[in-house]
């Protein structure tokens, strides 16, 4: 077990009490504030100069960045945002033009969703910009989707592409607040995660907290033109499907309906989102694991997302 | 105007929501979600390796004091804390065991008051460890305390004593949630703020919100035995009076009451809370300014806390 698996062993035996629905290890904790047939959503996440953005990354994108990682969170169980505190760690001789910049990245994102930025606090971090974002957001308690309902059979879905995130997609993603909703407004979505760690690690959690299996079929995971470039410009290791599994930071939505929806949901879907592809990229299945099927077979994906094959 | 100033004036103008009742600038945001009679409170906090706690510090009060800032900014407005989210950003090197007893403090003051530790993300800051805090609370909505209500005649008081919180009370403070809902429910009280920038600081901020003014008598502050020692050791340069006013860090409740509730305030609260001090330490006054009044008459006080006498 190496460090952040204990301190994810650790927070799962931290105290709870009766408003605690679902606490550590789903996108969002699930709070019952005694509102009647509603939850709250809370989520807190992140971003540090240096580890979630270079230090040319344009200001504007840094901001959007840090409040989008929280939306898509909200969005992965198909939750309202409703407000956001922003906590600015800034390091040692900071430029106020600069932060000025990341508060107007974040606000314009703020604003296309209708999410309020009510607050926070400056703080001192000497040696780099930490920017952490606490969120609160709710749901209808019979629509908020968790990552532990997909069930044997049910279809594996995926929102847009995979893949080559860092060419820019990370800092520029629209979180699934939209589609997230809709989808669960017109359909029963079993389980629901945003991919943040990358396709095959992200599925591994929904996997684990649905306690099912997975079989991936490789020629249906939709890779984004930028991991194509990227393989082809020879900037990077890794094939493309690789790239699709591994890269991370898609902020992508990965769900599951029965199968005798995936048909009906498809159509629906090209309707309402023309401009947004939508994959249905395997099954769920009732032995555990993850595998992958390309025209050899099915392989075994190992932990972590590394993948096997090649 | 210096940058935290221009900070302060930015996050006044970001976006809102018609959820948003309190934004930036009280010791909450309070937001209300729909539920009848209720709102919610959120609030985030940071505590930064060399800033707000030294590396000898023992861990679990690391913990006590990231959840217990949260915690007293709660109390602050009369509220009953829910649950709190933990951002732990590490510094490379960091040691599991040291990690586990900051939960351990955190969780020992969690169980103490109810509060439920719902999740929370581990990520990287290489230089120094920094815990952020996100707390959601509720309260009814008419015992809400803001900074903002106080009137001119209205008595001023504080609970505790106050100064020398760095010779260890800052490590150690126990939030006043009990006293300050115990407070609301008895009394009508006009204003409220929990002391983290010291008396001077955090009085000139409810005035501010309030557009009243205050005087103090000197004689009645409450001066801590910390104050008081480290001022005759000779390790302050500062008098224990001056201590009380701007040291910081005291976590106690500064609050204001019509000048009639006064002395039947303090009469119950000796039958409710024996233990602990309660000091009636002067009066707001409608026009604007804050006095501080000796037996050589009545001084203005600079602003940021700097005291011109001494």
């Amino acid at each position: 077990m190496n460090e952040f698996e204990l301190i994810a062993q650790w927070t799962r035996s931290l105290p709870g009490n009766a408003s605690v629905i679902v606490g550590a290890g789903d996108d969002c904790a699930v709070l019952d504030s005694g509102q009647p047939g509603r939850y709250l959503l809370l989520k807190t996440d992140a971003v540090v100069q240096g580890i979630h953005f270079s230090a040319t990354a344009e200001p504007e994108q840094i901001g959007h960045k840090a409040l989008g990682r929280c939306l898509s969170d909200i969005a992965a169980m198909a939750g309202r945002p409703i407000a956001a505190l922003i906590t600015m760690a800034l390091p040692s001789h900071f430029d106020a033009a600069f932060l000025q910049r990341i508060y107007a990245g974040m606000s314009r994102l703020a604003e296309r969703h209708g999410v309020a930025i009510a607050g926070g606090e400056t703080t001192s971090n000497p040696e780099r910009l930490l920017i952490s974002v606490c969120l609160l957001g709710d749901v209808a308690a019979d629509k908020c989707i968790l990552r532990s309902g997909a069930k044997g059979g049910d279809a594996l879905f995926v929102t847009g592409e995979l893949g080559g995130s860092l060419a820019g997609r990370h800092l520029a993603f629209e979180p699934r607040l939209a589609e997230a909703r809709w989808l669960a407004g017109h359909f029963t979505i079993h389980a629901m995660i945003d991919l943040s760690d990358g396709l095959a690690g992200d599925l591994r959690h929904l996997l684990r907290r649905s306690n099912v299996g997975a079989e991936v079929l490789a020629r249906a995971i939709p890779i984004s033109r930028a991991a194509r470039l990227r393989a082809r410009a020879g900037s990077s290791a890794r094939t493309p499907l690789l790239a699709a599994l591994s890269d991370g930071e898609d902020f992508e939505l990965l769900f599951t309906v029965a199968g005798r929806d995936a048909v009906p949901l498809l159509d629906a879907w090209k309707k309402q989102f023309p401009k947004t592809r939508l994959s249905c990229i395997g099954k769920i299945t009732s032995a555990p694991g993850l595998k992958v099927r390309d025209k050899t077979g099915a392989h075994s994906l190992e932990a972590h997302g590394y993948v096997h094959f090649s």
